[in-house]
């Protein structure tokens, strides 16, 4: 993914930390294709009855993950006021589905990918959020 | 927009107030529809150079719009940990644009409608907040 | 909603039929925000497990729609090309999901109002396919 | 990116080439992050007022190619009609974002980056289409 590359040869001035920012946008695409998938996988499965929280947690999770990274994808005229709060809310829809994905987890191995995948997305926005002044 | 015939015939419990939430979907998707077109009609302007932050700060507010009106159109395996924390991210994605668009409104009718259409939404997503608990 | 106020304060030239424009870009909003509603409705019914062909292709719709939405929302730089093809997969995205949703009209209340819906819109992306050179 | 591994772990009968599947998916992802980078990009160059076609081509291919990702993340209940008539919609788009792009390519770098990342899609997106029966 041309992630860094696209940050290299952005002419604005760039008011976050570089790598974190980087991270943060490879992780959250990374957990919104997940979560996506997650979603229909469960959708799928033989106890859908069971999954119908955790496919609903995912489709939450994917669209927050993808508005976030669109959002961090951006750099002309930053406010950070709106980075910060939808970095939050992104950090909390992934520990929301992480939770609900690892409690299947042990059953679906698409749950246990996803799981893995929100808790990373989770940690890279956090690490982002707290290079935010 | 069928908003409140969804809600009506909706088989989950509703953990929200129902007016309320009917209002803030209404006004997310008229705000997420007037924050698109705005930017593009920005990008036309002949003064666009002096209208980037505008055009920014639009598409991160359709994004986090978008996003908000799809959490707030689930209410299986509601949590109220994540609808909080986005409608947190929508309500300052949506001052933020109202104040931008204010700003050139008295010179491009469309940022007056659309800074219009901003602080509606704002307001709407403060008053379900507010009856979260 | 206000597409049409936005459509005649936009400084381009607009190389599509206005009325048809606008009426095309309100019915893809609300069929959007329908079909996102009943995927998530059709999660939380008892029998769940009958209706995941119709959650999967609510949701493809709900995509499809908006994305349709936003390119028709944008006049700078028109390209007919993406503009006929995009209509085009949402005229067949429609017309699946409204005879799908269709078929659990009688039994679920929420289908019958979406398939309403997407028939709506795929006659409404009709009309302004049948209008572009 | 996951991709693989989701495709690996899904419970439903896969109609698709896996492999052709799986490049297509990636493929989009990344091209969707370098359009929504790139217009940003445009919008924070001197010479504005000469991308507006690119950022609003820009703007409209990376819409498309996430509805697409989207589309082809799904499985369950498939339809072959929807995701035909999508890829189509989304080879048009990465065409015509290719072109736009190229243009700029020699004086900015972002916008090479953007139309090989649309050129490889529309490749991939072209192999998996020749594989839909």
């Amino acid at each position: 993914m041309p992630v860094r590359e696209m940050i290299k040869t952005h002419p604005a001035e760039i008011n976050l930390d570089r790598e974190r920012l980087a991270d943060a946008v490879l992780a959250l695409v990374d957990c919104a294709q997940a979560c996506t998938a997650c979603a229909d996988a469960c959708l799928s499965e033989e106890n859908v009855a069971e999954l119908r929280k955790c496919v609903r947690t995912n489709l939450d999770c994917a669209d927050i993950c993808e508005a976030t990274a669109r959002v961090l994808s951006r750099h002309t005229g930053y406010d950070a006021n709106i980075t910060r709060a939808q970095l939050q809310a992104c950090v909390q829809a992934c520990s929301s589905c992480s939770e609900e994905c690892g409690r299947h987890a042990a059953m679906h191995e698409h749950c246990r990918v996803c799981a893995e995948r929100c808790r990373t997305c989770e940690q890279m926005c956090h690490n982002l959020l707290d290079a935010i002044t």
